[in-house]
């Protein structure tokens, strides 16, 4: 195994998941829905193999995609794109962060970023030869600390890699935190790569603001997002990367080589669920809302410590209130005691047992039908 | 842009498929047919997008591919592999080459390849910090000189990465030149990795043996392949890579990061292709070889030196004989001149002036339909 992948496991989701088929447990750890998205959209997907998009799609993406985009951050947000030189198509926004790092990472570079972290972040930054410098969304709040956040930044850093709305936590960042980023971001004149994945999904009370929204971002903001969680397609992996050209351009330069492109039928697609079923995510957001507080009430009547989400899947409990303090191990003899999978959020950190970190913490996720969710905290609470 | 990208020019598919798109130019130049593979599979495809088939796949792909993967490799060539860690879908064999080159390349590591070179090899090598050694199958046999191959090999030589049927030659490597990579590779203890994409795409008197099944090589060698060209489904971007676990274990430890997964309702039906269509890539092979043979009356014609290929979708052609000793200005020439795209072979090579290296050679595509083959013939006999 080359040096660049030393020392990285598996993918939790992986392990977790394939722990779940064995075991025939209740699969509440991988974030993925049990119901597909708009039927309009696999109506056009079938329309697309039947008649003829089988073959190549152009490098960056097919321009009716492309075009679909630059119209949902413009219909969104009023950001307006280039679809030619400032839209790129990825591989879901796993190709997207992927081909950001090695596309402007150099060995040796400081790459700044939430903790705890989505898995494929330090992989990624690790493969692209770079220095993780964690700033910790601290539980049991979860929120940035603009004054960590300044004292991770340094003459080597080269980028600072952000995700709100942030999983594993949760949390949306306020316009306030953002505003920090931006400071930070212009004040060191950093280009900032932001996973905005879940976007579309936030609760009453919180709203996502891109960060290529505050003023002087837009010039440094590469935004990555991808229709698997908008519109619960994700299998897919049609995911974009958008931003100015010269950030679009750098993950374009690496992304041909990693898969040069994919999923032509699929493409058009999704342009069509951006164009036409523009409601969707956020009435996916309104039906996830009803099971975060399904499963958040029922973790709570089982025991756990629970922080209701702002936005995402997921919601992170405190298993320490059963007296478990650590989470892994907790997630470990879950499945056998009761049959159900969920996520140590432990494995998202440097140091899990730094102040405020999550050792104890456990991710559960609430995008499964209501029925699955309340068959999973049946089991829970009957469990020895 | 991060060094290890630097100097590396877009992909020349990329930038000729949009130039025949702007000129309106019968496109030549990049390998993909312009009619779809079997309905049976298309249908498949269907009833996955249908039937939900539309969240992640597990990481190494689903494991009914895994197992139509292994059964195609021990039916066509008696290969014997276990589905579970001896095969892993990837995002077409593009990505398989790129997570192998970074899950088994380290800087300085030296990289044994085929010149002319597929674009790919040459920056996913670069992106991995490898160094190259060409080893050149020089024009007009295109054959593999045992000694150059010797030659090539140092104490720094990490793999060797082989492609037959070759691609942009349209040599099928003989029994003869097999025996001699593996005899290096064996000798030297070296991993081979060998993109044989094009495996079932093979003419009259010519037949493609995979490497692995010669002695003492299933242990040494990654073998990756595709769907998109047996299948002529160039777009669904449905790859696999095969062989002992521990290289298949590093293409999915480099893979998992990259895309995580892809294609999740294509999966199912690549597997039906294998499985319910086996004879079909060889009944599209029987067709291209007409293909072949018109498109190489046609261009030898036109007054171009012709090199008959033994497999692949291409064949080369000495633009000299013309006049035009530059085969990049002749390409660039040509869509005004002819309404026609070709692909300048000299871009697969470290030095296009070598002798028996290829400034003067131009690669054309003959995956498309006679008619369409017949008017890009007539638009370059009308040129000026
Ligand atoms: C790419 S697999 C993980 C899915 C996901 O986003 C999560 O569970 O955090
Ligand atoms: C991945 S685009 C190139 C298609 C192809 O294999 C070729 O034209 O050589």
């Amino acid at each position: 195994l080359a040096s660049r992948l030393q020392g990285i496991p598996a993918t939790i989701f992986s392990e977790m998941s394939a722990l779940a088929a064995r075991t025939g447990s209740v699969n509440l750890g991988q974030g993925f829905p049990d119901v597909d998205g708009p039927p309009s959209v696999i109506a056009r997907a079938v329309e697309a193999l039947e008649h003829g998009q089988n073959q190549y799609a152009p490098g960056p993406g097919v321009p009716a995609l492309r075009q679909a985009i630059a119209r949902h951050q413009r219909r969104n947000y009023g950001l307006e794109l280039d679809p030619d030189t400032e839209v790129v198509v990825t591989t879901g926004c796993t190709e997207g962060i992927a081909a950001a790092l090695l596309g402007l990472v150099d060995p040796g570079d400081e790459v700044v970023v939430l903790e705890p972290y989505y898995d494929s972040y330090v992989a990624m930054i690790q493969m692209a030869g770079g220095v993780r410098r964690p700033v910790t969304l601290r539980a049991p709040d979860f929120r940035l600390d603009a004054d960590e956040l300044r004292a991770a930044v340094s003459e080597r850093t080269r980028l600072i890699l952000l995700n709100s709305p942030h999983n594993p936590t949760g949390t949306v960042l306020t316009p306030e935190e953002l505003a920090v980023v931006a400071d930070v971001a212009t004040e060191h004149d950093l280009v900032v790569v932001t996973d905005e994945v879940y976007e579309h999904l936030t609760f009453t009370g919180h709203r996502h603001v891109p960060l290529a929204t505050l003023p002087g971002m837009a010039e440094r903001t590469l935004t990555l997002s991808s229709a698997g969680k908008s519109y619960s397609f994700t299998g897919w992996k049609v995911g974009w990367a958008t931003g100015p050209a010269h950030l679009v351009g750098a993950v374009l330069a690496a992304k041909q080589w990693l898969t040069f492109t994919s999923g032509s039928p699929l493409q058009p697609a999704v342009a069509l669920a951006l164009d036409e079923e523009p409601d969707w995510p956020r009435q996916l957001a309104a039906g996830l809302e009803e099971r975060r507080d399904l499963l958040c009430a029922g973790l709570a009547e089982a025991g756990l410590g629970v922080r209701v989400p702002e936005g995402t899947y997921f919601v992170n409990t405190d298993v320490s209130a059963l007296g478990w303090e650590d989470g892994r191990a907790f997630c470990t003899a879950l499945p056998e005691r009761a049959g159900v999978v969920a996520i140590p959020t432990q494995v998202f950190y440097d140091d899990p047992s730094a102040p405020g970190a999550g050792r104890h913490l456990v991710r559960w996720a609430f995008c499964k039908e209501p029925a699955m969710i309340e068959e999973g905290l049946r089991r829970l609470k009957g469990a020895d």
